[in-house]
């Protein structure tokens, strides 16, 4: 022991979940699909109908992305045609509620 | 208007609180320093002096960045030997708030 112990040693970062909101954000449509979702919208079909400029293509590359996270859970209805859905899971839920905080602290940020 | 209205438009991710985030977690020492003022530790030489591996100079460059940010507030007092002391502003606790609940998430993500 040195005659100075140092009590404190450093604390790293939150790897996976920094990297969630850095992906979320840097993934063009998450933040328009939850605004979907939110209003009721979870049918991929509906989201394009619904949205300007949004592909189906680049939809399901986004809703892909959400399932993997764990944010949103995919749900194929056995019908016919078969109808799938998304929704937000609890750990997305919890996800959301912290990007609902970042953006109101964006609008403490611009209005200084 | 055309035939079938689009009700929603691309919604934009939260870019300054955002960017604080990935900054924050890019500087090396922030969460220490958040962990040092939290246990009452809130002068530059002492923290220095608790903490394992932090130099001066380093600490100092992550105080001024904080400070930049808003999220801690530089206190010097006209005292012989000059006292310098940092706390947390309001804003900045919103924003720990958030970086907790990050924490929380990533102990989730872990747990699986």
């Amino acid at each position: 022991m040195t005659s100075q112990e140092k009590k404190f040693s450093r604390k790293l970062a939150p790897q996976s979940s920094a990297r969630m909101v850095e992906t979320i954000y840097g993934c063009k449509w998450s933040l328009t699909v939850y605004q979907l979702l939110n209003a009721g919208i979870n049918r991929p079909g509906e989201m394009v109908r619904q949205v300007e400029g949004l592909s189906t293509k680049v939809l399901n590359q986004c809703l892909k992305r959400n399932v993997e996270f764990g944010i949103l859970d995919k749900q194929v209805f056995n019908e016919l045609p078969p109808r799938v859905e998304y929704q937000v899971t609890p750990f997305g839920e919890k996800f959301l509620a912290i990007l609902e905080q970042l953006e109101a602290l964006q609008m403490e940020i611009d209005g200084e």
